[in-house]
């Protein structure tokens, strides 16, 4: 089902899933395209990205984004095309970065939409590296990591775009780099292509063993983005004035409740204290000030031009398999960071 | 059984306890005083602090100290008197702060040892309000809560010494002050005599209900000192960008293991991340400059002599009440700053 010109298809929540979204979670439906006002442009999606705090949108609970409405249009980024314009500064046939979710087609009074220009190389990447998970990385890593050289630096998802992002600044920092990742051939990659020192397939039995071998000399800074085993197996490895940036608890994110116990509360509350650890959450457009994305955008250009970021991208065609493709995200079965063209 | 001049009294640990300490945990020696070296001096003891951190000390933890040794003289600050000397500094009659432990008489070769000259006005002060815990209460809220005038300031134990000076401070900088203790008497106390706002009974089957009357505009600021159904109380109640002092989990102390569950680790962990908190471990005389201790005793002091701070102590006599003492405290019954009088 490629696009029409006539119609816009789009991807609503039909209802809050209890656990992993389903088939009655997501709902796709047709409706006619509007016609953009005065001051208004209309947008054709040509790239959506896919991201893993897209399944805390579709819970009711108290977080700093409100969560999709019942009947409404699934929240995401995309890189769109401006079909027709009346807005000062856009025009018919630029590319926009616009939050226009998941849908063939959005109008947009402009607010929040970054002009790409006409032909701009690689726009997907505004999606990922150049855009929200690159920018993670970076600010969480460094302005809440701030790493030391020779200082050891552990992150999961670590084939994924932030994880990746994280370890290669690390290295670029004169860190230890030791990622975490689900198989042996994402492992494989972050160890060779990314130039991680090292990394540990989170399915291996003796994974916390594993993770303790290729940390020597303890850890200093986690890079919380999934929760669950990865954090307990980090906890007893934590240096003294370790520091945590928290931007993400995927493998939780899909628990229908609490999981069963022990309480690993006191374990981790007790790590905090008695190794005076620092965890700080943070959302990546909330906590840190505009001025230092020009710096990150300026400084991940120069890097990804010389060679010294590498990125990965797994494409998904069509929008209608997109909720097939965030349940493969939420699950790590993706390798890379997950967009779908449109 | 009073100080004796010819023998030296000290508790040591027998065994490493499981849960709460019992009778088989402390033992009491009667041992020879030993005669000071050239470079030595002879220390009575005339005040023994009991502080909540003694119980992870008879732990065999990885921790930021050492654990008592079995057989070991168990560890503490006291308030001594010097008996003889040669040190230079140090005579006969001067009273001083030193780290000697839970015994009669202790040699000391002038190491951390603070003198408080021949007649100090309430010596045992320099172990509570002007010491460790007033110390721990002023730099923990200070530079890593931050209070800002108008936020509100959470606390347990809040007639205990720590917390007691964590809400008189938020007062002093003009926050809500909101109280954590157990029953009626101390939290009478802490909103007649120490000014707070509120204070809630954690004892109440509906605290967690209690708690959110009393913050209803969220909580900015919860120092934590105990952990456990105080700390999932405050969960909830956070607002964006709260700020977490860590010094303590009194109420997990006494744990033999990990909780039976529910995990609560991933409601920590997103709240954390939702709210964009940050946590901060911390122990008083590792994490902060030198040069804050002598600001904080400076305007500790003036806060004193002004009435602007209260303090409460609670005095138990003879070194043999020690032991039970502490568990009293570990349990939440005592009343104020814990002391013992030798």
């Amino acid at each position: 089902m490629p696009q029409r010109s006539d119609i816009n298809r789009r991807v609503v929540l039909a209802q809050r899933p209890k656990g992993t979204p389903d088939e009655s979670t997501l709902r796709m439906e047709e409706v006619p395209i509007s016609e953009p006002a005065e001051g208004q442009m209309l947008l054709r999606t040509v790239w959506l990205s896919l991201d893993p705090y897209m399944r805390g949108r579709m819970n009711d609970t108290k977080s700093y984004a409100k969560p999709v409405e019942i009947g409404g249009v699934m929240t995401g980024q995309v890189v769109a095309e401006v079909m027709q314009s009346s807005l000062p500064g856009f025009e018919a046939g630029d590319m926009v970065l616009a939050g226009s979710g998941w849908q063939d087609y959005a109008l947009s009074d402009g607010t929040e939409v970054v002009n790409l220009g006409k032909a701009p190389e690689r726009p997907s990447r505004a999606l990922g590296i150049l855009g929200m998970p690159g920018y993670t990385a970076y600010a969480g890593l460094l302005k809440i990591g701030e790493p030391q050289p020779g200082e050891t630096v552990v992150v999961a998802a670590a084939s994924g775009p932030v994880g990746a992002t994280v370890g290669q600044i690390a290295k670029l920092k004169g860190c230890r780099a030791v990622g975490v990742a689900g198989g042996a051939d994402k492992c494989r990659y972050v160890v060779e292509t990314l130039g991680f020192d090292a990394c540990i397939d989170h399915r291996a039995p003796d994974f916390e063993a594993q993770l303790a071998a290729a940390c020597p000399n303890g850890i200093d800074i986690y890079f919380e983005n999934v929760g669950g085993r990865v954090l307990y197996g980090v906890l007893p490895l934590l240096n003294p004035f370790a520091r945590m940036p928290v931007c993400g608890i995927v493998s939780w994110y899909n628990s229908p409740g609490l999981p069963e116990g022990p309480d690993m509360a006191p374990a981790l509350m007790g790590t905090i204290l008695r190794m005076k650890v620092k965890l700080q959450g943070f959302i990546i457009f909330d906590s840190f000030p505009r001025s230092l994305y020009a710096e990150f955008a300026r400084e991940m250009t120069g890097w990804l031009a010389e060679g010294k970021v590498k990125y990965r991208e797994q494409v998904v065609e069509g929008l209608e398999a997109a909720p097939q493709a965030l349940n493969d995200l939420l699950a790590g079965r993706n390798f890379g960071k997950m967009v779908v063209k449109l």
